[in-house]
């Protein structure tokens, strides 16, 4: 096995550029740490290489041994890691779907990990996101999704589209707002449902809204607003797939 | 005014140190970032001293003027604030409570906050968190909290104390595990409820567990999980405090 002992070395210069979005985008590849996520990451088959500090041994794929230092300058936890894996970005495919959830420019990572962890959870089968929603292979988003990201396709779109291609599908497309909305309880179920959740300051921007055929609100008793994966959770819990 | 134009100040490296944990539970102090935060703070009348940039003032109350780098310095936020408060840590009372949270060991701060502000939004009376929950004046659980921190009473406690004196109080307790316990829906709705969460990676612990008066589990259709907030939204919803 090869083994890597300074962080001068090319290959770790190149793998801490992908903490980056930007050499992220340009590579296509990401960074996932643990044996949890470097597991499911197998299971899909887009290991390119396992960087370990000996600890952990996988079968099937090119391993490199590193001192702990390089794995420190890897790794975006701040109590440090046993093994890292480089990947390549992925799309799984999308299969009849009925639970579908739509994120209009989600800015958090942890709210963005949690909504497709919660998503797999309660049986959606996709999450469309819209351009600017902030980028899947953070680690952040990654650590938040506690491995749910490898279970459910989450597709990068231009949302309008989006909305529009799932109302000609069947579906029945709520958005989320106080204005102009149901409360949640009262909105009908249908086979093919989708929910649109917005932007944390913002909820969903307008010219999405207008595209939905309904739009709900949850019924809260005291405060003004519920944060964003708090209340996809509440409406994917009340609305889940039964599969 | 009083103005402060340097980081060296004797002031300013006292406000500083309220940033650390061990300061804030010596001095009884804790710093809110912000407009919002500010005025919900002068709400309670716990407000020690205001400190700004001039853009912002505020009437009643002791304010200092200070130079950008001091409130860079003071702020945990990276795009920067207008106004920072040095406050009195507080308990609000608690008053005839029909709904209670009680939080076990949590963790993040991020999630902390958030179950407070949802408690906060569906009519909850109190919030319980066992010593070893994170810190309430961390300035994420503040920023999460969204400023309902400032209408809730948040109280540290013995949660197995907390949970017999519930008992004796007419409350049923629910703990949440996926062992021995019923469905969320099954569980039998009643005047007075108590709801405990528990850690992110442990859940509740087993001495609490064996307290409640029952468990219960919410229905997840594939992955194993919900994040901790999500998963008190969640019940907090379908018990929500009717006033």
């Amino acid at each position: 096995m090869e083994k890597i002992t300074s962080l001068q070395n090319q290959k770790v210069k190149a793998w801490t550029k992908l903490r980056e979005k930007k050499e992220r985008d340009r590579t296509g590849l990401f960074l996932a740490e643990g044996p949890h996520l470097i597991e499911e990451a197998m299971r899909q088959g887009i290991v390119e290489t396992v960087i370990t500090d000996g600890r952990y041994s996988f079968d099937g794929v090119q391993m490199v041994e590193a001192v702990p230092q390089v794995l420190k300058k890897l790794s975006a936890s701040v109590s440090g890691v046993s093994c890292i894996a480089v990947c390549r970005q992925f799309t799984l495919p999308v299969k009849d779907p009925r639970r579908v959830l739509l994120l209009d420019r989600i800015q958090d990572p942890g709210n963005f990990g949690t909504l497709i962890r919660t998503a797999v959870s309660f049986g959606f089968d996709a999450v469309y996101v819209s351009e600017d929603t902030c980028d899947l292979y953070n680690e952040k988003v990654i650590r938040s999704t506690q491995g749910a990201m490898f279970h459910i396709p989450v597709i990068r779109a231009t949302l309008s589209d989006t909305v529009r291609a799932l109302q000609k599908d069947g579906f029945r497309v709520f958005g989320t707002s106080l204005h102009n909305a149901v409360s949640m309880s009262e909105a009908q179920e249908s086979e093919k449902m989708a929910f649109v959740l917005g932007n944390e300051g913002q909820g969903v921007s307008p010219a999405i809204l207008q595209l939905c055929d309904q739009s709900m609100f949850i019924e809260i008793s005291g405060f003004e607003s519920l944060n964003v994966a708090v209340a996809g959770g509440i409406i994917m819990y009340r609305y889940r797939g039964k599969r």
